[in-house]
C-alpha cells in the first residue's frame, strides 16, 4: 500500500520535499493511512451557516475540542477548520492529527449571486498552528472569481515557499450560473481542472449530477459518446479532468443526510475512483459515537477500494 | 478565585505568554480582579454620535481625563476608546488601568445601509500608549463586511505578534438584515460565533432578543426546541456559541435607561453565565459618582455569580 | 503668559518632545507669542479656487514669496500652503517662520457631491522643507470620509514619529448634508469632536451658526438647553466639544469680507474662547499694507483674551 | 506613597505612555509597590558562572520555575533573566510578575581582561514573552567597550519604540583597570553616568568601595573634599552622579555573604539613598524560606527609608 | 508512555504549536515512539572530518541515501545532516523520518585551537526541505563562542517563527581549556547550561568524566559533595544542569568503539537518566546490518529506562 503513497507523491516534483513531507503526513495518519485515500473532517459551518444550524444538533460539537477528538478517534486523515477553531485546540493537539488552516471564508448574514469569501487567516498562522497545509475556497462562476483566483495564487505561492501544502475548495456559484448547473457534471469537471490549472494539491469538489449546465460542452459530450449517467462514471470523469488523475480530488457530502443514503452516494464516489471524502455536519451532526461509526464506515468502503 | 484566571487563560493556548500577560492584566484589574468576570467602560460615542448627544447630559464628560478617573474611581477592568481619547491621558494614567485601543471608527454625519467604520489606529499606536489590547468593530451582515474581515484579520496578527489582547465588536447591521434582527437571537449567536472564528480574545455583542431573523435558523431553532424565552437562555446560547464558552463574551448596554432597568437586565445577562458587560452611555451619562455606583451595583452582580 | 504655553503642551503628553517643540515654535513665534493664541495665514486658494480668483484682486499675491513675507511683516504664529508654494520660498525663508505643509488639496476643475482631496505632498516633504506641522483636510459627510480618516491615520503615525505637529481642518461637506447644514452648530462641533478623536493636535473648523442640522441632535440640544443663540456660546460649544478644551481648535474666516465685519466676527470668536484664527482671502486680496493692518487687528483682539 | 511613583515617572518625559505602563508596572509590583524602591531577583548565575556554583548549594535552584515562585513568594519588584530561564515559566507566569529579559550574557568558560558579552536575545522575545523591559551589560573600561555601547543604543532603540523599559548592568571591567579599580568610588559613579548618559530607565552598579582609581578624579576628589568614607556617602554619590537622582539605581549584592553581612550592607546603601537592591545570590543560594526572609528583610529596610 | 510526551511538551511553554508539532515528531518517530527517550543519527563526519576517515570503513555510507534508509530501519527518531547530505534524499524520503538540518559546520583542513564553524544552511532551507528542526553547533571555550551565541540566537528566533524545533551541539573547545577539561564534568554541565539558557529545545553534550577542569568549579563540587564519581551520577547532574531535567539532553557516541563498549557506555548514560543518545561513527562506520542492530540494542536499553 505505501507503494501507492510514493507514487501519489511522484505527481508532485514541482515542490519542494517540505511540502511534500506535509502531504505525506495526511496520507500516512488515520485508519486510511498509506492507502493514498483520504477521509477528512471539515468544520466551518459554524462561520458558514451560523452555530445553532451547526451545532444544535449535538450540542457537544459547539466545542472546537470536540472536533479535533472526533478527526483522531475516528481516524480521519485531517482536520480542517478556520482560524478560531483551529487556534482553540493547536497548543494540546499540537502535531497529533493533520490540519489545514482555512484561509477564506463566508458567512450567511448577507448573501449575493456573486460570492466571495472574506480573507481570515495568513501562511503564517499556519506556520505557527503547525498546519499541514491551508485550505482555500473558490467559486468559479462567480463575477469575483478573478480576485478569488488572485488571492489564490499569492496564498498558494508563499505556502508552498513554506513547505505547506495547499488544498482548494472549487464550487461552482454565481449569477450566471442555474441552481443546477452548480453541481452538472460539465461545471464541477470545469471547477476540478481550474484547481489544478491553479496549482492546488488536493482538490475538493461536490459530487456531480448527470446534468449538464453549458451547451458548448454538451456538445462535445454527446459528440464524444462522455458516459455520465452513472455516479461512479461521473466521479470518474472528474477525476480524469484534474490532470488524468494526477490530483488528490475529493469529493464533500453535502447537506446531512441518513446514514444509508450517505453511504450508498460514497460508495458510488468511492467506485469512480474518488481519493476520498470529506465529511463535515454527517460527521459531528449526530452523536460523537455515530458519527465515529459512520466515518469509520466509509473510511472501510475507500479501503476496499485501495 | 484565580482559579478561574487560570481556566480562562488556559483557553488561548495559542497565544504567546506576550498577550496572555495583557488578557491576565485585564481579568486582574478592578473591583472584579480575579473572579473571570470583566465589566468595562467604553467611550466611543464622541466620535460614533457626536459630542452633544453623547456628553451634553453630564458636561464633566466632554474631558476626556474623565473616562480615565471614571473607569478607576468605578473598579472597571478596562478602558476603551479611539486614538485621541487615549492619547489626552495616556501619560498620567499609563499603567494604571487596562486601556483598549479602539481601531476603527464610525461616525453619523453619513449613514448608510451597510455601515463599514474607518481605520483610526495602528497597533503601534497601541504599543506606543501601554495599551493592554486593541478593539475592532465588524458589522457582520453589511456588505463591507468581508472588508472589515480582512482588515482584522491583518490588525489581529500583527497584534498577537506584539503581544497585545484582540478585542473584537460583533454588530449584525446591513441592508439585509430588518432592525428587529439586528439583535434577533440567531443573528447575536452567530455574531458571536463570526467573532471567535476570526480569532478574537474577547468578543462583544448585544443582548439578544427573542426574535429569530433568519428562515433557515428558525427551522433549528424549532427543531432542537432551543430555548430563548427568557434573557439569561439567550445569554447562555449566546456564550455557548462562542465556543461551549472557550471564549470571553462579554455583553453591550445599549441606549441610556434608568437604574433599576439597566440592573434588571444586568442581571439576566449575569445569570446567563455572561462574562461581564461593557457599558459607555449608562455609565458616562449621569453625574460621576451616580455612573459610580451604578458600575459597581453591575459589579456586585458579577461578583455573585463569580 | 508663558504658564499658558506650558499648559497647553501638557495636553499632548502622549507626543514625543520633537512635536512638543514644533507645537512650541508656533505657540512662540509672532505677535501672539506666548499668549496661547494663534493666527495662521493658509494660502491654499490657488489650487482650490484658482489663481485669478485667488490673486487677481492683489496681483503681488500671485508670488510665493509673497505670503511668506506677509505672515512674518503681519506676525502670524505660522504660515500654511501647498507644496508648490512652500517650496517657493522654504530656502530664503527657512526657520524664519513656522510652516505647515498642506499635504491634500482640491481644485475646482471637477466638483462633487461628496469631494475627496487629493494627496499631493508627504512628511518627507514636510521634513525636507523644514515645516513646523503637517495639514490635512477631511471632509465629514463625504462618501469618502472614511478614506480621508485612514489616510490621516497614516500620515499623523508617520508625522508624530518624525517629531511634526498634525493640524486638521475639518469641514463638513458631503451629499447627505443639506449647504446650511456644513456650517451647523451640531455638524462642527461633531467635526470638531472627530478632529479630536483622530488625534490632531491643532482643528480648524468653521464659525457654526445656531442651524441644527441633525434631528438627533436638535433633542439633544433642546432637552439640554445648550445655549447656541449667540457666536460666543457657539464657540465654547465646540471648543467643549474638542476634548473640554484641551485641543486647539481655530477658526476659518470664511469668504473676503469688509474689515469691520471681519474684526466683528473675530470679536464673537475670540470671546468663546477659541485659540484663534487661520485667516487667508481676507489676508492677501487686499494691498499689504492693509492686509497686515487687519492681520494685527484680528491678533489684537486674540491678546485681550489672553 | 503613590506620589513618589509618579515624581518618578516625571522624570522620564521623553519616553511613551508605552514605556512609562512598564515602568510603573515595576515600581508598582511586590512588597514595596508603591514606594518608589525595588528588590529585584536576577537570575544569570547559570550563565555566568556555571550550574553548580550557583545552585548546587541550593538544589532546587536548578529549575527555572523555583526562581519564578521565589521572587513571587518574596514580594519582589521584577525578576530578571537569560532567554533560556524566562522561556520555560513565561506561559505559566505571564503577568504574574514583571520580567527582564537579560539580552546579553558572558559565560566562564573563556576570560578575557577586556569581557565582551554575547547578544542571546531580543526585543521581539520579549514582546513574545511579555516581558516589561530588557536588561543589558556594559563593562566600561573594555577595550570593547564602544562595541557594547553601540549594541545597547540599537536595543534601547527598538525597546523604547515598543513601549517597553530598558535596565542597563554597568560593571567597570578591563585591562588597564585595577581589580581594586572596579569598585572604586569613582569608577562606580562613572559607570553610573554613562549609564545614563547611554539612555537607561534603570541602572544597576555595585556597591562603590573608597578607593580612587583614576589620579585625575583624585585631585578633583580631593580639592572638593567630596566625602566617601562611609557607604551612605558613597552611595549618594553615585545616586548624584546618575543624573542628580533623576534615574533609577539600583545596587547589586555580589558574593554570597551570611545574613547579617548581607543586611548590614543593605542599610548602609538604603541609608545613602539607593532606589534598590538586586540580588541573587544571597536570595537563591539558601533553602527557599530563608531567601524568602532574607529578601524580605532587605525590603523591610528598604520601606523604612520611603 | 503517552503521558510522557505531553510532559515534555509541556516545558516548552513559550513555543508556539507549530515548534511542538516538530517537537512531538520526533518524539513519536521510530521504535521509541512515545517513551520520552530519542535516539538520532547525526552524520556530518563527511564534512567534519573528511570522506575517507568518515565512510571508507563502510563504503556504502559515501552514499547520502545510505543514511536516510539507516535511520529508518534502525527506528531512529531523527537523522541530522549537514545541507548536501538532506538535499539528496529529502525528495524520496520527504516525511519518512524527522530530519534536523545542521546549520553549521566545521572542516578539518584548518585549525584552530578557537575553532569557530561555518554557518551552511538556513532556515528557510529547513522548511524547503521539511525538516523538523535546526541543528547548530556552539563551542563554548573558544574565544569566538560569543559570535557563536549571536549567530545562534539569530537563527533560533527564525527557527521557532517559522514553527521548526532547536537542536543544540553544545561542545566545549578552546584554548583555554585543557583537552580533558573539554569533556570534564563541570564542563559539560556548563555548556548544557549554556544551551538552555540559550533557549535550545534539544540540547547535545558528550558524556562526562569525573575530571574537574575550573578551580572555581572543584571548589564547589567538593564543598556540596556532588557525586561525579560514576557516569550516571554524572549524566544525572548534567541533566540537572539543563533547567532541572525541564530540557531535552541527549548524549553523544564519539569516536567508534566496539559494541560492548559502546553499550556499556549506553546503560551508564541510561541510568543516569539523559533523553537518548545521538550515535553517528559507532553506526555508520560498520555494515549496515551491525549497525542497526546496534542502534536497536541502544534503543532496548532506553526502553527498558522509560
Amino acid at each position: 500500500m505505501g507503494d501507492r503513497v510514493e507514487e501519489i507523491l511522484g505527481w508532485y516534483g514541482s515542490e519542494s520535499p517540505g511540502v511534500l513531507r506535509n502531504l505525506r503526513w495526511m496520507l500516512e495518519s488515520g485508519r486510511l493511512a498509506g492507502t493514498g485515500k483520504l477521509v477528512m473532517l471539515p468544520v466551518d459551518q459554524g462561520f458558514e451557516h451560523g452555530p445553532a444550524r451547526s451545532f444544535a444538533k449535538n450540542g457537544a460539537a459547539y466545542d472546537p475540542l470536540y472536533h479535533y477528538q472526533l478527526a483522531i478517534d475516528a481516524g480521519c486523515n485531517a482536520y480542517a477548520a478556520p482560524l478560531g477553531f483551529l487556534e482553540a485546540g493547536a497548543r494540546q493537539y499540537a502535531g497529533r492529527i493533520p490540519t489545514i488552516l482555512k484561509l477564506n471564508n463566508s458567512d450567511s448574514l448577507w448573501s449575493s449571486e456573486d460570492p466571495k469569501p472574506a480573507v481570515t487567516g495568513s501562511v503564517e498562522d499556519a506556520l505557527r498552528l503547525g498546519c499541514a497545509a491551508v485550505g482555500f475556497t473558490i467559486y468559479p462562476g462567480s463575477c469575483h472569481r478573478n480576485e478569488m483566483y488572485a488571492e489564490f495564487q499569492e496564498i498558494a505561492e508563499e505556502a508552498k515557499a513554506s513547505g505547506l501544502a495547499v488544498v482548494l475548495w472549487s464550487y461552482p456559484r454565481g449569477a450566471e450560473l442555474s441552481s443546477k448547473g452548480e453541481t452538472a457534471i460539465d461545471v464541477v469537471a470545469y471547477a476540478a481542472q481550474i484547481a489544478a490549472q491553479l496549482g492546488a494539491h488536493i482538490i475538493k469538489v461536490k459530487p456531480p449530477t448527470a446534468e449538464i449546465e453549458q451547451e458548448a460542452a454538451r456538445k462535445v459530450y454527446e459528440e464524444q459518446n462522455i458516459d455520465v449517467s452513472s455516479l461512479p462514471e461521473r466521479i470518474a470523469h472528474v477525476v480524469q479532468s484534474a490532470f488524468a488523475g494526477r490530483r488528490i480530488v475529493i469529493f464533500s457530502g453535502g447537506a446531512a443526510k441518513d446514514t444509508s443514503e450517505v453511504l450508498e452516494e460514497i460508495r458510488g464516489i468511492a467506485a469512480g475512483g474518488s481519493f476520498g471524502s470529506i465529511m463535515g455536519r454527517n460527521s459531528f451532526q449526530r452523536p460523537k459515537s455515530e458519527g465515529v461509526e459512520l466515518l469509520q464506515a466509509v473510511m472501510a468502503i475507500y479501503d476496499e477500494q485501495s
